[in-house]
Order: C-alpha cells, then sequence, then structure tokens
C-alpha cells in the first residue's frame, strides 16, 4: 500500500434507531438523551441524538477496514463533536492523510464526520504506525 | 449533583470475544487483527486485539451513566492507546474530575482504562458541558 498525503478513505452508515440501541447495549452507556423521547424532548435538542463514540466507531471502521492487509497500531485519536447526530442522519466518516513519518512509520490522518446535510458532526486526528 | 475535583466514576467490564465480534459488527471495523486468529498470530502481538475503540465505548458508559440525570453535552474527548487489550482482559475504564469552569459548565476529567494487571491501556482527557 502506498500512502501518500492527502489520500482519503471513507465510510458512509446510516444512524437508525436500531444502531443506537445496539451501541447503548454494547457499551452500557443507558443515557436516556439517547433512549427515551420523553426525555430528549426536554433537552436543548428537542429529540434523542446518537452517542457520539458511535461516530467513534465509524473512525475505528474507515481506519480498520482501509489498513486490514496492513500490520497496523493505533496510537491515537482526538474526537471534537461539534454537532448532535440525530435518528435518521446519514453520517459520512472520512480520514486523509495529514502527515507522514516514514521513519518512524506513523502515518497522522484527519478524521471527520458529516451529515447527509454537509454539518460536520466531529473533528478530530488518528495517529497509526505501520509495521513493516 | 455536586461534583468536586478529584471525583472518580468507573465502571469495569470483562472484553469476551463475543463483545469485540459485536463491536465489529455494530462499528463495521473488521479489522483481521480484531477477529483472525491466524492472522493476529503473526503480528507484534501474538493474538488478537480488541478494537482501541472499544475503550472508548466504556468512557461513554462512565459519563453517559453517572451524568444521566444532568442535561449534558460531550464535547471532546482524546485517547492514547497504551497497551493492547486481549481477550479475557477485565478493563476498568475511570473518569477523574480534573476541572470545573463554573462560569461555562464545562467540566473535564481524565479518563483512564487499566486491566485486571494494573496496566494502564488507554489514558485521555473528556470535555463535556453541563447545562443549568
Amino acid at each position: 500500500m502506498d500512502l501518500n498525503i492527502g489520500d482519503e478513505f471513507s465510510i458512509t452508515r446510516e444512524v437508525t434507531d436500531e444502531l443506537i440501541r445496539e451501541f447503548a447495549e454494547l457499551s452500557g452507556d443507558h443515557n436516556p438523551i439517547h433512549l427515551d423521547d420523553n426525555f430528549a424532548k426536554n433537552t436543548r435538542f428537542g429529540q434523542r441524538i446518537a452517542h457520539g463514540m458511535l461516530s467513534g466507531a465509524f473512525i475505528s471502521a474507515v481506519l480498520g477496514n482501509e489498513f486490514r492487509d496492513l500490520r497496523i497500531v493505533y496510537l491515537s485519536q482526538t474526537m471534537r463533536f461539534t454537532t448532535p447526530t440525530f435518528i435518521g442522519d446519514t453520517i459520512t466518516t472520512t480520514a486523509r492523510v495529514k502527515a507522514i513519518r516514514e521513519d518512524k512509520g506513523i502515518v497522522t490522518l484527519e478524521t471527520e464526520c458529516r451529515k447527509q446535510t454537509g454539518e460536520v458532526t466531529l473533528t478530530g486526528e488518528s495517529a497509526i504506525m505501520i509495521l513493516r
């Protein structure tokens, strides 16, 4: 695999009620803002929102699948949650190669989640090490 | 809820093969290092490892459940993956209040995942906003 600055990888997923409930079960995060319509309608969002870390899982999928044939180590991730994700939103998660340190095999990627409307819901940065 | 610097919240979870497979399905991250014994035994780890972002899901649970009766907004998260998590590890995820900005309602917490052996697998920082 020949990586270059600016290379971009992405996946698109619909955030369904079922996916949010599965994430609640798996993570153990049963916060009512994700699961309870009555609770959520009295928040500033007026409706249930997806777990922020569900978008983290999408980043995992972009990196894990794109680099599946390489030996990589996930070093770090930053995430800033900029806009909530609602049920029915379709999220495209993109990782773009920002820097390559050839000597250490360390690649940093800008990560972003974006709704069908174009709104950015998450920005952040991944660092991975590619083992030779 | 009266929060003070140094307050600590945690959950403990066992990382089973089933949990890793569920996370792969949910996230869409089917990297063989998590799922395929034959692939994994030829990596530096010698065995399958959990998705790093599964620990992110545990952080979500600590925050989501601890603050379930408050209106909170998840602002950001950093994660540094320091040691891999193997199948059968028991991970305690802790969030410790590091700073409180009363004027903005912003609370930062140090987050950490630690194995039954005491080894730290993840360090990072969360920021949340508590709405009045």
